[in-house]
């Protein structure tokens, strides 16, 4: 007995989500028929309306919401600091820890050769004009930890050669409340390698 | 810093999914905004479609696909037997194991008087007649082995009383494939209780 098309269909669509595979598609998409009307009506239309309601700031690459680009709008350039972050949603985690208040700047993936994606596929052009513009004497690379992020933090080091820029990068390290125990190897000995007086 | 207020919307439209929590539907939301248009489209029509399309029939209970109930189309009715669930998906894993060639009936849920549901919260008011119109000799019982289940199970059985049919409900014993070890104590007491001539 094979499931109704309609159904079939809408399980699909939900693996599209990150981490959903069959399973929990399938889930989704029963436990869905049980929604009230109004509810199905309001995420539909929710669904569709992203392309129009959730734009990426030309700017900066932040999201723009109906009312322009809260970034942009919240007038930080006065601060001297870009951020360059990886994606919208680091953007928003960093946020959340307070700890930056100055001006960002997404570019929207990370070098990654393997998969094609070179510097001409991220939001690369119009970081040295914006630096120069808002006259930012420190940039923070706030990337992953990953090979690639690696490498587009070097790339983005070596592009700004020769500006009066102090360059920054995430510190590396233990994560807080971690026991050394379970720290892996290549993290312990970044750690300690970047050991700080106490 | 917020989320713009339609992304915040979109997340709250996902938590209603079984298992999504705060950060699973973030990470949702935000991968959608990568979605292409088409996509978005595809899935907000369908989502809004799923009342329209995919219907409960009012006489077995089971998903009604644009075409009618797939299952009362399949004529099974002369095989005698009724399978008794307390879901829509629960058919659907029976009917994968090929091993069931009867008529189904969705209760669409279970008794719980702790959530107020009563006898009249399911679909139990054209059981009956069912059983009666079909002269039903075999009437299986596949409920879960919960409290929940228990309880439904015994409701059904003493309300065919009387009635010409043989009542089985699911074995209940070692799942396939598990080691004694992994078991907990209530299933090997039953799988013990109820084993067999080998």
């Amino acid at each position: 007995m094979k499931y109704p098309v309609h159904l079939q269909r809408l399980i699909e669509s939900f693996k599209r989500l990150p981490g959903v595979g069959n399973k929990t598609a399938e889930r989704f998409a029963f436990q869905m028929l049980e929604w009230k009307e109004g509810h199905l009506k309001e995420f539909a239309s929710l669904v569709e309306q992203v392309p129009m309601k959730l734009k990426t700031c030309e700017e900066c690459g932040c999201l723009e919401g109906e009312e322009g680009c809260a970034f942009c709008l919240l007038k930080r350039q006065e601060a001297g600091s870009l951020c360059v972050t990886a994606s919208l949603r680091d953007v928003f985690a960093l946020e959340a820890t307070r700890e930056f208040h100055g001006i960002y700047h997404v570019l929207g993936g990370l070098l990654s050769p393997l998969e094609g994606l070179g510097p001409e596929a991220l939001r690369l052009g119009n970081l040295k004009p914006r630096i120069r513009r808002y006259a930012v004497t420190e940039l923070i690379i706030a990337l992953d930890s990953t090979l690639e992020g690696d490498a587009t933090a070097l790339y983005i080091k070596n592009e700004m050669e020769g500006m009066p820029l102090r360059i920054s990068r995430l510190a590396f390290g233990l994560p807080m409340g971690s026991s050394l125990d379970y720290v892996d190897g290549s993290t312990l000995a970044r750690s300690f390698a970047g050991r700080g007086s106490f």
